[in-house]
């Protein structure tokens, strides 16, 4: 007996809710939710396309996961903390499987953060996930692309460019899941950096998730905050896997082009320290400093060099 | 040349602020928004797919209309005041007329209740959109499905099924547009009841909008309340566009059956009247009764008769 509509929504999507501040959750025609006093909602919306933000036969647990992610991230970089998820799911079959697996990608993520679903929509059409996630912020010490000061170092967290050439290794078609392969695991469920945002808020000058590629995204920071930057090739933080895998050209390729690692790009007034917590906060590298004009410049050996290409624009 | 993701976002979707509650909107990562002291926010998301919720080659501005108008409808059911729009559209080519045609539908009914565009998402794929609206309710006066009881009366408002008559007027393709035609126009334009779920919040003890047909939709109010319900078909609003157009047996189909006129299902305590505005609120059907058990019948000159079908599945 096929799925209806309402079963899959009561089979796969309602749970007993965990957060005091739900006070209507999944199933009335909107969720009611209690933002704390003194915080401002933050609000985003990411939408992944089945060919497009993940290959045809991707794991449905990894797309549940990385349409939640994509979306944390965004959260994260504006400093904020998590709370509530809307999920609109356009799927050609109620195919109970592929349900289960994008349910359970979808939750562990969720709860990981404390987020909760509270709501959503699902129609029968081409394969397209788009969630909407709901958290707060002090606004005083909310994260934006704004803030960059002439003289304020750059950074970016973890190891950018991973998950593009675990996609690479996908697309040469080594595998389609390639379970234990560190750049596939990397772009199949790479994790939103939502504890260093919440560290970084109230002291990063700036902040943005990297997620058409470090290089263009530092440029639109650099646009929002009217200010131009340095960033010295030499510094990129690249990873054992990638250079395991990969020469020293394209390894550079892929952290200033690639995309969907969830790093943040963030700046720090020079005499600001990074934060440090006991646990939990992934390594950080220095890779530039802000500069006053407009300008995005790379270096190499202290020597400005030429860096074709921008970030990812879905209709270019 | 080719609108660049970017430039599409800056041009059609990009609009100085006129809220003083949006800390920071479309551009950033996230939105930033300030909800009232003492409010619950109320949210809600619904996607429209080609094909499904709109016909291929359906006017785009009454395509952007409805994408909100279908949210908004849901807000209207809660009793909520409509805030804030987050946007997630996937399409196949950047068509500059489409997408002026789109924001035109969007921003004109977002404009007519308040409502400002905060975020989004624009990427390359099938025709889908996905709107999420947030607004505003106090939390005592906010209506769901779940506070109906026995004895209260049951009433609809508007007109139903005259959104079903005028698709089903698009499907015989007498005319891909007809743009003279009330009930076409009732199908692509019609308009979410904001200010009557507000001026029954704190009033009705249940609500919820027709999005799925009245009948179907009553069962699932009558399910969530824990009561039945009896439903006097000879006291149905049929519309004189509808009579102009449909038999009587067809007329009653379409009010028991049809979806997305956005008119309201709600039912009040016997001893309250209904609310009466100076303007603006449409008219008001008692049409049945809140009863005791589980069950929802249907009669006529005071007989019950049986009437088969419930509600839209999208998945049956």
């Amino acid at each position: 007996m096929p799925l209806g509509e309402f079963d899959l929504i009561e089979r796969f999507f309602r749970r007993a809710s965990r957060r005091g501040d739900v006070l209507l959750g999944v199933g009335d025609d909107a969720a009611l939710l209690q933002v704390p006093p003194g915080c401002a909602l933050v609000a985003a919306t990411d939408t992944l396309v089945e060919g497009r933000h993940f290959l045809p036969g991707a794991p449905p647990r990894s797309i549940g996961h990385q349409a939640l992610a994509v979306n944390l991230s965004d959260l994260a970089a504006m400093g904020a903390e998590p709370a509530w998820v809307l999920l609109s799911l356009s799927l050609p079959e109620p195919d109970e499987r592929w349900l289960e697996g994008f349910a359970e990608g979808l939750f562990a993520l969720a709860d990981a953060h404390g987020a909760e679903l509270v709501g959503g929509d699902t129609v029968r059409g081409p394969l397209v996930v788009t969630i909407e996630v709901l958290g707060f912020v002090d606004p005083a010490r909310a994260l934006t692309r704004r803030g960059a000061r002439p003289g304020d170092l750059l950074y970016v967290s973890g190891w950018p460019g991973e998950s593009a050439a675990g996609l690479a290794t996908l697309l040469r078609g080594s595998s389609s899941d390639a379970p234990d392969d560190p750049l596939v695991t990397r772009h199949l469920y790479a994790e939103p950096r939502i504890a260093l945002g919440r560290a970084l808020a109230g002291s990063a000058t700036s902040a943005m998730d990297v997620s058409d590629g470090l290089l263009g995204d530092l440029r639109k920071l650099c646009a929002a905050s009217g200010v131009g930057a340095t960033l010295e090739l030499d510094a990129l933080p690249i990873s054992t896997a990638l250079v395991a895998r990969h020469g020293p050209a394209e390894c550079e390729q892929f952290v200033l082009h690639g995309g969907d690692d969830y790093e943040l790009l963030f700046t720090l007034p020079a005499d600001r320290s990074l934060p440090h917590e006991p646990a939990g906060l992934p390594r950080m590298t220095r890779i530039g400093r802000i500069t006053a004009g407009s300008d995005v410049r790379c270096t190499r050996d202290g020597a400005e060099v030429a860096v074709p290409g921008g970030g990812y624009d879905h209709f270019r």
